[in-house]
């Protein structure tokens, strides 16, 4: 029996005057139709309008028309811009009733601040007539409504509300009311340190032998990230499908999967150092304090991570970790040698069990001929072994920090792995 | 006499199965948007479609519809999917006829790289009837249409491409062909420290006060940002205009303002510690290193940030900055007096001028009934002066942190100004 698939057709519509102006990149409409089409629902069309009543009320009745579902997001605020419970209240003609619930959320949230409730405030717990809360006991506002059977789901603007939403109630709600769907189901495996093209190139070999299941690739510098997705009829048939290509897959990409789902570099490292019962401490000069950054994301990192030292300047280097004034004359600042010396340095002044370190040359100035923008040297002491290793990295200031950091928390994970570190200079 | 702003109305259309799938970013979209309105164009909608000629075709005839101008991106290739000259043709009437000049281009440029000229090559140069190439010199294809009195300009969707003739043929031309296009500027105030019901009372206070000039409202956690613009008949009023609404801004919401354009918390910060030849060092525990982070996300800071000390665990305190074991005996890691030895610990470690040091409790656990998660201390050492404060953050464990790392570099930032640091607990 054929699916219905057209019943699964939706768009996306984001307001606000950020958006069609220029000033603000529409992530929210870009992670909405990405998990959409992911769960395999299709998104047929995406309009981004700025706070105009005319305009949010004219698409939001054309896509009414034309699909089955229609996420909102934006313009649901206590400013004078936040204009989507009027717009909806206008164009579906259903007219704004004060919410209890909402009003009482609003109410306590104020309370235990001890803020005033203002007519602003209030404003959000004005409703359209047959608006549900899609997240009743949390702090986080959003609602649904069915128009002619089509689904009406308005969201927050702001990205981490907006996608908490989607990934908790929004989606899930959506698969259950569709019920022609059938059993769909993604895994996500992410990679770092091999680039599109040498992806590219396992996609081929795995060409003819995945069956029906499908690839999704998304680069998210500097990991990229693959999707592997099935629809059938059933589970079972499905969890096996995806187990006997994820497998082909992890065989043909090894090591650089370094996590699955939605862990990050830092939670794989965390995890490992946790089941090891081992301490980390980092001493960091060109990020500037981001791999701590990064580990402290995590919590309960306090268990495993001892601390660190930003040594920025020569002079701190030597304060700090007593790197030795000959070598930072001998071989520079970004050197094998100076990475040694601050791994080994912070080791014995954090008493950890692995000292990270990272040098190197962030840009846009400070590079030379031998030592260009993007060079970095990497140091790692376990206990008294010690390896260095130098790369080049590409892209603007914040982009080299970045994969320095990725690069030296992924010399962790591959150290406690026992896999060898990703080939530099 | 009253200006046609009608006429200066449009919209943006992007085509590509890559975008409603959330496969790629929209970055071209953004672009175009940014570039119309800083040319003082008014985008009204920005519409992504997939590669379906049903679809293209109705939002296309919309825009017509609707607007003065209307660019549009992608699907001008050759490949089975690009199918914007077949839409077009049949959505505006307009038979597909062989353009002789695209025609012998591509011919050309098939012959200089010795491959064959093949019907799908040759598919490019079948465009709409009355179609004006934008670029007939060069190897980037794009044309121009005109459909009653509305201006439809086609373009590619690589973004190299798509930029080189936004700002090369496109902008230039809608801006004379718009004579009546008034000048356009705009100004942004980045606010730290007033929530958005605070906000929205100084606004009200301004309501009549403020002529034509428009205001927009962007939270940006933890920050909020306002932009003033205004539009008129010459430059000079203009520029009168916006100075004398943004001193009413400047004057009501006064240090609560930390920045202008694009500046951020750490660039000010820097520019302060610059102007007056000083240098910064910090002592971080709960923010893991962020501070540090976003001090060197500013290329040149090493000028003025010494370094520092990421001292997570209670051990790393002491050992690093020597923070009395009495101190957190008694007062416990999470202390005024804790952050006080923090600073000061840091700056005789690190010689800088300031020392500024944060803990806290991040979250999701450690929080207690006396020191709930969100509670952070601030300490900050000039020279032998120093001072300490606390405050109680709200959100996840990303959001105190972050929201930490601004409190804190806003402390130096009025300690600098002479301004008074934010209210705490």
């Amino acid at each position: 029996m054929p699916l219905d698939f057209t019943a699964m057709y939706g768009e996306i519509i984001t307001i606000g005057n950020e958006l069609t102006s220029g000033r603000t990149l529409d992530l929210n409409a870009w992670y909405a139709a990405g998990r959409l089409t992911a769960s395999g629902l299709h998104v047929t069309r995406i309009t981004s309008v700025g706070d105009d009543l005319h305009m949010v009320s004219e698409v939001l009745k054309s896509a009414v028309e034309k699909s089955c579902f229609v996420i909102v997001t934006g313009g649901l605020g206590s400013t004078e811009d936040d204009i989507t419970n009027q717009v909806v209240a206008e164009a579906l003609k259903r007219p704004l009733c004060l919410d209890r619930q909402m009003f009482e959320m609003i109410k306590s949230h104020t309370e235990s601040r001890g803020i005033q409730m203002t007519p602003s405030l209030e404003k959000m717990a004005w409703m359209p007539e047959g608006s549900r809360l899609l997240n009743p006991r949390g702090r986080i506002c959003g609602f649904c409504l069915e128009e002619q059977r089509v689904r009406l789901y308005f969201l927050p603007g702001v990205p981490d509300q907006m996608r908490y939403l989607m990934d908790k109630v929004v989606l899930p709600e959506i698969l259950v009311y569709f019920k022609t769907l059938p059993v769909m189901r993604q895994r996500i495996l992410k990679v770092y340190g091999l680039s599109e093209p040498g992806i590219a190139e396992v996609f081929k070999e795995l060409q003819g032998k995945t069956g029906e299941v499908l690839f999704g690739f998304y680069p998210h510098f500097p990991e990229n990230h693959i999707t592997i997705s099935l629809r059938a009829e059933d589970e079972p048939k499905v969890i096996r499908e995806l187990d006997r290509v994820e497998a082909k897959v992890k065989d043909l990409l090894g090591t650089y999967i370094f996590g699955t789902e939605d862990e990050t570099m830092e939670e794989v490292v965390g995890r490992l150092l946790t089941e090891r019962n081992l301490t980390l401490c980092v001493a960091e000069s060109c990020t500037g304090g981001l791999i701590g950054h990064r580990l402290t994301n995590i919590p309960g990192s306090s268990t495993y991570f001892q601390g660190g030292a930003l040594v920025y300047s020569n002079q701190a280097k030597q304060d700090l970790l007593h790197v030795s004034p000959e070598t930072l004359e001998k071989h520079g600042a970004v050197s094998n040698k100076t990475a040694e010396e601050m791994a080994r340095g912070v080791l014995r002044l954090l008493k950890a069990n692995m000292g990270l370190a990272v040098t190197g040359i962030a840009g846009p100035e400070g590079g030379t001929k031998e030592k260009p923008v993007g060079t970095v040297h990497i140091g790692l002491a376990c206990g008294a072994e010690i390896f260095t290793g130098r790369y080049r990295f590409w892209g603007n200031r914040e982009q080299v920090k970045l994969n320095t950091s990725t690069m030296a928390l992924d010399w962790v994970r591959r150290y406690l792995h026992g896999d060898p570190f990703l080939p530099g200079l």
